[in-house]
């Protein structure tokens, strides 16, 4: 059998504006290009994740405005023949993972497809390739799989997998219960007691005829208008530009609604690898190596009696004195600070700039 | 009587290192030659708040370093004919002022002079020209007059001045009782309670030829010192170099020690002048325009859910979400944010970044 031997090709979609990591990420260059979580940016770290042995070069789907920041920042991560895909407009994730799955169902419909965000965090590199392997298994069975998180704290930001009973043959493979919307606290913190829900991390793996099977089965439109973008194509060297009239023709869905929610083929892998979709300056407090007082510092600070802080400065020497709980992030043209438990209010500043029309909102410094 | 037609030749002591407001302020380019009050510097504030009829140029004080600053801030400000003297080095404030007297004497020793810093704020000039008229009284009188504040709080950083009796003749001006070092706390609270005890405010007004015997008298190394400095002098067009071996002979000493506490001849003017020295970012929180939540903003700055706050930035847009109490200062190259109780802790920050051989500790970026 083909499949069994075909490399599985890692898609990553870089399509996020990061909006919640301002004043470093804005839509002209958003969180993934930036080095947040280590000397790498995190679309080369979310590129190396999936690099090596069994893996065919990736494929990238991002907007027009970020196609040389992407082809740049593989290039430079020594990622080879990275194939770079173009999405006319922003019709969120079912478009651009079905355009990629068609395009690899060219040459191989049986190839093993696993869909990245160039954006989150992984810690547990091993414990992901286990399972990977896992879900790579039940997706060669025809599985629509995803990766459920087990959840350490009642988050209400996230999607939750309800797991059911093991797959028969499939180790470590459960069937999906149901997906559940962002719940409530009270539900998130039953959700944690229970331990029969899991975080959906947005992570999937399916052939790339399972995926369009499902799409043809659950969103047709989105799979006719796909199509059309695929078939009329223009590909060059570097890039390979879908269609602008019909992908813009294609509905705004993510997989999740589009087939994951819908589908008996679903199938979920319970993992603990240290996942995080970065969504907040307070999560890469969370994330970042603390100092005895929990204080995280990404550049040159100077902490002097400040506890459980976050400093990210890109340059400028930053200074703490007597604070606890705060964020300072320091840009060269705009700085926060804020409480750490108001990180998800960075949007209203950003919002209030864009009101302003202030173009710190959306763009950097040009560097001169 | 000669003395009561020559006029008032104001002496602007310009030697602070003003570390307390960092990163704003620095070595290279100390608080006085910053606007952090108004549209001005408070340089140009200081001069032009002694400016007019009446009032001869200044004279003033500085290190060899800032004559440049010195003198182009005045030009900027329309002070013509500023007299500039170089200190070679820094021995704090009596002979600095005495040098002034010297120099003043050799054309009129019944000359008023007026001993004003260039880094305080006062914000009622009607009445500091009021408390100055009486005060001019009593110099003429041959009388060392300095300013007393009334206390608005138990301040635990400035020398005190327990009034004695208004003295004859002179409407508004009293006898001193004695000069009380910064008290502690307790001390501080009990004067402010007591209602005869007043802030030195550092400013003073005497004669050239009160002061310089009243140094011959209670320091007389200090006189013969700087009466060779003044005698060795170098003088151009624009600036009068003090002799540097002279003047380096000379203890440093403050002219509150060395005359003013010593004197039979004190006398202090009690006057509600709205004075600040500055001495802080929380200074310039209080001093500054609220917004009703009690915030002061200075620079471009969005203020989400955030109260009795301070921003000060030079450009860089600075947003501050869900903070109390806080203050956050933003320079091209250097950022603090720090808890508003804590704001005389700025001096351990610089402290640490000298200790690094940080530049930002004392020299502010070129611009480019």
């Amino acid at each position: 059998m083909s499949q069994n031997t075909s490399q599985i090709v890692p898609v990553i979609l870089s399509g996020g504006s990061g909006t919640r990591l301002w004043p470093v990420s804005r839509e002209s260059l958003p969180k993934q290009f930036w080095p947040l979580i280590s000397e790498r940016t995190m679309i080369q770290e979310t590129a190396l994740r999936a690099a090596g042995p069994g893996f065919a070069p990736p494929m990238v789907v991002t907007n027009h405005a970020h196609r040389f920041l992407v082809a740049e920042q593989l290039r430079e991560a020594g990622i080879e023949g990275a194939k770079v895909v173009l999405e006319p407009v922003g019709r969120n994730s079912a478009p651009a993972i079905l355009a990629a799955a068609l395009l690899v169902a060219e040459r191989d419909p049986d190839a093993v497809l696993w869909m990245l965000a160039a954006d989150h965090a992984i810690a547990d590199l091993p414990a992901l390739h286990a399972a990977f392997g896992r879900a790579v298994a039940a997706a060669r069975q025809g599985r629509i799989v995803t990766f459920g998180m087990r959840p350490t704290a009642p988050e209400t930001g996230y999607g939750y997998i309800e797991a059911g009973d093991e797959l028969p043959g499939l180790a470590g493979a459960h069937a999906v219960a149901r997906f559940l919307e962002k719940p409530d606290a009270a539900t998130a913190a039953a959700f944690v007691a229970g331990g029969r829900h899991l975080w959906n991390s947005g992570m999937f793996v399916f052939t790339a005829g399972a995926l369009i099977a499902e799409m043809g089965r659950h969103a047709p439109e989105v799979l006719a208008a796909i199509r059309a973008a695929v078939a009329q194509r223009v590909e060059d060297a570097d890039f390979i530009r879908l269609d602008p009239a019909a992908f813009a023709a294609c509905p705004s869905i993510s997989i999740d609604y589009a087939v994951a929610e819908r589908t008996d083929r679903a199938a979920v892998v319970p993992a603990d690898i240290g996942w995080s979709d970065v969504g907040s300056w307070a999560a890469l407090w969370e994330l970042g190596a603390k100092d005895p007082h929990g204080n995280v510092a990404v550049g040159t600070a100077v902490l002097e009696d400040s506890h459980d802080c976050l400093v990210h400065t890109q340059g400028m020497v930053t200074a703490l004195i007597g604070l606890r709980d705060v964020i300072v992030v320091v840009t060269p043209d705009a700085v926060l600070a804020m409480h750490r438990d108001r990180a998800q209010d960075v949007k209203k500043v950003v919002d209030r700039l864009k009101a302003d029309a202030r173009s710190e909102a959306v763009a950097h410094k040009p560097e001169g």
